[in-house]
């Protein structure tokens, strides 16, 4: 049904949330689960939780870092508590189905992090938007297969009463495409000097803020390239 | 929060989904639990998945019967995957959050049935109204507390009519210094012959719709300021 979203979960500490996820997924409609890093994967306890949804397990694909699984999506979103301290853009829960729901042609990853410290700041960078689940200010603990049972009910259920937009179908960029950009500048920068190894880490951060909310198009990345391209041969004359 | 409204599960199965129930309404601010004829409670299982949540195991009420449990309330919620047959008003999700937030002076019980068989007949007989969550058409079977996350996660999302307070203020770039900035990449670009008299109108054209559509704000501004110096230096050396 959304065959254009994967569910993802990073660095998954107990394999019956994993068995949970593929139940609450199916309930709503998805079937493409990838795993990042899992810590036990295959295993008889996600089997056990995921009642007549083995399927989904047996499908879902397995990779050791997040750059990779992000690698061929349009769009990245990470859900976690700790919109306070954003530097990327923040969707409500509703604008993010709304988004994803209108950009059907897009392929799309919702991005969970681990089951006690969820997305890394790192990770987050990877992310094109951050979405936060609401909950009461004294408990926020959602336990993983639920927050991830939150999202694609919200999905599930905007569709039942979604209407096609006219909006013309954009081109995006894949993240494959977009951070290889973002890597070539920073080798430049660090050639021009702009970039020193004291302020790395936040230029770097910036950057990558920077064009990750830009939804480049796969155009527009070429044109970036050219201009880093045209730089490159007048300054090595 | 929800002082009004009781969750109320009935002959529930696994003591692990009365914790796990337990840890999701406190999540969305429900803390009033009642259990009827569990088969174990309290119960070890339900104590470790209810993570931060004991209190409200530690204050639910248990009850040998349905009739007992609903007998103090004025409205009776049940929920039930079985609408065809249904012989009591239907609400939807919607309408059953509306009713009870509109009527916070009624005492409410929100009623879950066996994670296998769900609520039977006789139950529902006992219900003023019956809910049905949806799910997709060919895997319906959702856990006892990811129906129980949702149903709350409703009220809760319902009751927060108020704007997210968490988002940061963001200082946009002025159009003067955003255009500073276009000019001056086009001039270093028309240096390293990247434009073109040739190319010059549609380059110009994307160079500008594609920092239209980020959002700059100031700081990026200057931080692109700043690489495009860098560059001009290192080219004039």
């Amino acid at each position: 049904m959304f065959s254009n979203v994967h569910i993802v979960l990073v660095n998954t500490s107990h394999p019956g949330n994993i068995g949970s996820t593929a139940r609450a997924m199916k309930t709503m409609g998805f079937k493409k689960l990838l795993l990042v890093n899992p810590k036990e994967f295959p295993s008889s306890q996600s089997d056990a939780l995921a009642v007549g949804c083995v399927d989904v397990l047996k499908k879902a694909k397995v990779f050791s870092n997040l750059s990779d699984a992000v690698a061929g999506a349009n769009i990245n979103i990470g859900l976690s508590a700790r919109t306070r301290k954003a530097s990327i853009p923040i969707l409500s829960v509703d604008e993010c189905v709304n988004y994803v729901l209108l950009n059907k042609n897009l392929k799309c990853n919702i991005i969970f992090g681990n089951e006690s410290s969820g997305l890394s700041n790192s990770d987050l960078l990877k992310c094109d938007y951050m979405v936060s689940i609401p909950t009461y200010k004294d408990y926020s603990s959602l336990n993983l297969s639920a927050a991830v049972q939150l999202i694609t009910y919200e999905f599930y259920k905007n569709t039942k009463t979604h209407i096609s937009s006219s909006k013309k179908p954009i081109t995006h960029a894949t993240a494959k495409e977009k951070n290889y950009f973002i890597d070539t500048l920073i080798t430049l920068m660090k050639e021009t000097k702009f970039i020193s190894v004291k302020n790395s880490k936040s230029l770097t951060k910036k950057i990558h803020i920077l064009f990750n909310k830009t939804n480049l198009e796969t155009d527009e990345v070429n044109m970036l390239l050219g201009m880093l391209n045209s730089i490159h041969k007048k300054l090595n004359k």
